[in-house]
């Protein structure tokens, strides 16, 4: 059974994004057009060997908790070893670092067949690397040594321990506390509530990040330090207990085989930490990785819905139910269901937010690739201000619309689709939780509108506009593109025009006028950033057409139906958004807690 | 824990709909202001009592299978037999009939409320009675004594036997046959899925009401009769075995204590149906009930979002997160979440699509009643056409906008939302099913377009404008209703220019290309039928603060805080849908199955 399509990445990377730019960078002058390809390969072989085999069965066998402990499906060991092994951890990391020195773009690519295959395993992995991402760039050496091997080797599990109780989205508000030791290591005691990878029996050890606030010290983001927790203490070759119980997991809706556990640290014993970084910056520092966890959410969700879309794709194309319109004749044979214009429709739609996400984060990932390794530092910084402004809608858009998509995936099957004959019950139920992940479509509206569209006086903004002219203008040279690129243009002088609406309520109103709709504003401002995206696959696919690709007539005529869905169907929707936008007063203000009832 | 609001069913029976107009009809002479407050009163407690309390539970220890019988929790009875008690499955009956002759309109008011209470056993309680009022119009006397004392008391449950592996949304496609013994019953032969109370230990027997086909008689829907085939054959006061086999149930994302089974009939020995009706007439007896059946899906649609936003709006105001956006104070306490203008709009959304749900549906009880029992043929008969008009957006609207509801209602939750802590998972996985149950969104997609919009030329359609061009002009009256009437007027005039627009298409084009869009159709007109009902009810509720209502202030501001929230965020998206309408070439039509790759 087919949960992604390699030949899109490939098309993705070497004839949309020109991936081989890359190695006029020092750093990616081995990432030739065969290590690439391999790589891309080698993701689509760990998929089918360790991860697809297994996304089934770890929601049916669930993880559960006994006696303090955490139970999952060995395949989850096996997974991680072997993405471990294949290094898939680190590949991105430096040669003398023990990574493959690969550029992030083509590393997501494969990542996001990874996820594709089975969402569960892969995060489990994935936010291990996150974890060890941490360690390398802000611990000393001791702890690098100490915990990266095994963390990279998949044998230890990393996890991001922020949320409590009482902070969830609002983690200037944690309590979890932390005080020096004369060692130079701290005591950290406190609870941390829905921490995913927090506990389980598949790998040896859990390595916490953490964040505390000094016992006593400043309130609010400014008192609060970064620190790596173990489970175990790696100690001369052994591990001692470091005292962080597990108090439990949570009954998840879906990714029942990823654990979410409840932990507590310091209360049976005391939990030491390790401070990485600056004591004070602890936030800041978790948030330098933020960028790359955001997009690693934005391909989970674009995974599961490519899996859904497949799993929908192959039953529409064998199953007999119904006739066209114009054929009332009931001798005549059933046709498959995906004759029908509205299976078409639905199909196009799941294939439209797929195809259309793993675009854009692989566009993300290029920006990541080009701010962090280019060596004009104005690049880097363009690069980088395109990344931040990019990065709200990178997750929020396969989430929000990865949703839609795997609904939409699961009526294509009608009844057969609500039962568990059927994967889309399950895409159905994991891929919801990605809207609240990494901060939740609310938290990004307000990042967008409230910081990213403004931010050096809109610098960001203008930078991207330049990137979407640039599209334009190519996609006027083809008959293929022209009508799309003329769209897209028009709609963009409404966006304009919302803004200026925006930025005057902004200023003659209270920041929360500005920013009542900021949610609606992420909808709207992604579509138009979806139809670049768009843009810029067309006008590719349009040049394969005309002999400049390496992929088949049908893949590339497949792309165009697909834009062409996304201009008639998709792109108008923001009509909708820009009257609501553009209105001059916010009811849900104006609305009282007394009046919800 | 509250999951419905009851002055809000008072509001609309009496402040909107008016209901008491129908005492003027001699049917319903008796059902007077005290009659109909009981009712809802009643239905409240009924819910209190046998149904909110076993929600979780019917989840959690779902119904099995195991050796050919199938096992729910005894609380499945219990409530179908207080239902039964309390009247509550033949309520609309004549008093001769053991019914309590009461208008579908207040039924209604009372099943949305046992719908929110427990969808699962309200389910299993209004399928008997669809059920039963099939032999109640087609059966012989005979037997409708054998059948209808012991479904009305709930000790016996119904079902509607349709859908075959072969005809899902295909029915004219079904191959379970009959042939006529000597004694006038049939043998009945062939195997049904997905039967909703297919087979459970908490009733003595299960009533099937099946469409079968003429053993080698004509194709299509033509040779299909409706037959009354029960598990256990009542004979002489006891139950004799009439060889139904349950194969089996489905695994379901939700409603997993509402049974759906694989039945096999004379498979095992000979299964007896008796035919009711005429011969070759079963799909259209069928459907005749078509229209309460698919009023009573919306009902458990809006009855599961009804109590997620009650779950999500307790939560909002429970739970401390955040500051607001000019409030940086660290110092400063956490604010509640309902305070935060996002957090508003998605309980506002949640509130629009539940009250706007509701309201429809009571409206198309209303029309019910009076196509059925006014005196004067012209009035049934303009009833009856705007009700066909209706009854794909009162399935539709409140099946997709509920799921919508219930998945930001999670969203109101956060991380919480997506755990088992919380009831909202389930309400997202039960409310799932309600776009498939009763043809999907699709079906009724080209019912409404290719079928309802043109009947009689047009009349329906003109029928309805004259509806809701008397809610405008009633809320020209009104300060606080004037703008919404405007804005609706307004978007009618595109209504029927897309009319215009598609009729073209029909005259000039293949049905295929009428057709093709007809589901974003079906949501087009449905946002405008909804404004109207958010203005008749938006007037009675500015009626109520002039004084001339019996609620409170805070629940008529409510009203039109919600109401206004309709129109500035939830009509406005008809200028997307417009755009994608008055295209004139379907991208759905042209691409290939080949291309869907």
């Amino acid at each position: 059974m087919q949960y992604v399509n390699l030949d899109n990445l490939r098309f993705l990377l070497h004839e949309m994004l020109d991936v081989s730019q890359l190695r006029k960078i020092d750093r990616f002058a081995e990432t030739d057009r065969e290590m690439i390809d391999m790589t891309v390969e080698a993701a689509g072989q760990l998929g089918d060997n360790y991860l697809f085999p297994h996304y089934r069965s770890m929601d049916k066998d669930k993880a559960y908790y006994e006696d303090g402990r955490v139970y999952v499906l060995p395949c989850v060991g096996e997974g991680m070893r072997a993405m471990g092994e294949n290094g898939y951890l680190n590949a991105t990391w430096d040669l003398e670092e023990g990574g493959m020195q690969m550029p992030l773009t083509v590393v997501n690519a494969g990542q996001f067949a990874l996820f594709a295959a089975n969402g569960n395993i892969a995060s489990y992995a994935t936010l291990t690397a996150g974890a060890a991402n941490l360690i390398r760039t802000f611990g000393t050496q001791e702890l690098k040594e100490r915990y990266l091997p095994k963390m990279m080797s998949g044998e230890w599990q990393g996890t991001m321990a922020l949320t409590e109780p009482q902070a969830g989205s609002s983690l200037s508000d944690i309590t979890t506390y932390y005080e020096e030791n004369d060692d130079g290591s701290y005591n950290i005691k406190g609870q941390k509530i829905y921490i995913s990878g927090g506990d389980h029996d598949s790998v040896d050890n859990v390595v916490h990040l953490l964040l505390a606030r000094k016992k006593d010290g400043p309130k609010g983001t400014k008192g609060v330090g970064l620190f790596v927790v173990p489970k175990f203490l790696p100690e001369n070759g052994t591990l001692v207990d470091n005292h962080v119980t597990t108090a439990g997991i949570y009954g998840k809706m879906g990714q029942k085989g990823y654990v979410a556990a409840h932990l507590m640290y310091g209360e049976q014993g005391e939990t030491k930490g390790y401070l990485i970084g600056e004591e004070f910056r602890g936030l800041k520092h978790m948030f330098q990785m933020m960028n790359e966890a955001r997009i690693g959410t934005g391909l989970m969700a674009a995974g599961t819905a490519s899996a859904a879309y497949y799993a929908s794709l192959q039953y529409a194309k064998e199953r007999p139910q119904g006739r066209h319109p114009d054929n009332k004749d009931v001798n005549a044979p059933q046709v498959l269901i995906i004759e029908h214009a509205d299976v078409k429709r639905m199909l196009l739609f799941q294939k439209a937010v797929v195809e259309g996400s793993i675009s854009l984060l692989l566009q993300c990932s290029l920006y990541t690739d080009l701010s962090e390794h280019h060596s004009d530092e104005a690049v880097r910084e363009r690069n980088h201000l395109i990344l931040e402004l990019l990065t709200p809608i990178a997750k929020s858009y396969p989430s929000e619309y990865g949703n839609e998509a795997v609904s939409i995936g699961m009526q294509v099957l009608g009844g057969a689709g609500y039962t568990d004959d059927f994967p889309l019950e399950q895409h159905f139920r994991d891929i919801r939780v990605n809207s609240i992940y990494e901060g939740t479509t609310t938290i990004h509206g307000m990042d967008l509108l409230g910081r990213k569209m403004l931010m050096h006086n809109g610098k960001a903004v203008q930078l991207l506009t330049e990137e979407i002219q640039t599209a334009i203008e190519a996609a006027m040279k083809y008959d293929a593109t022209r009508g799309m690129a003329t769209s897209l243009a028009k709609s963009l002088g409404g966006v304009q025009q919302v803004m200026q609406h925006l930025i005057g309520l902004a200023q003659s109103e209270n920041p929360r006028v500005f920013l009542a709709d900021a949610t609606i504003f992420l909808d709207y401002f992604a579509l138009h950033v979806l139809g670049w995206q768009w843009l810029k696959q067309a006008v590719a696919a349009a040049r394969g057409l005309a002999g400049e690709g390496e992929l088949s007539e049908v893949f590339y005529q497949s792309k165009l139906r697909t834009a062409e869905y996304f201009y008639n169907y998709e792109l108008p929707k923001v009509s909708g958004h820009k009257r609501i936008l553009l209105a001059t007063e916010r009811v849900t203000l104006r609305t009282t807690a007394e009046e919800l009832i």
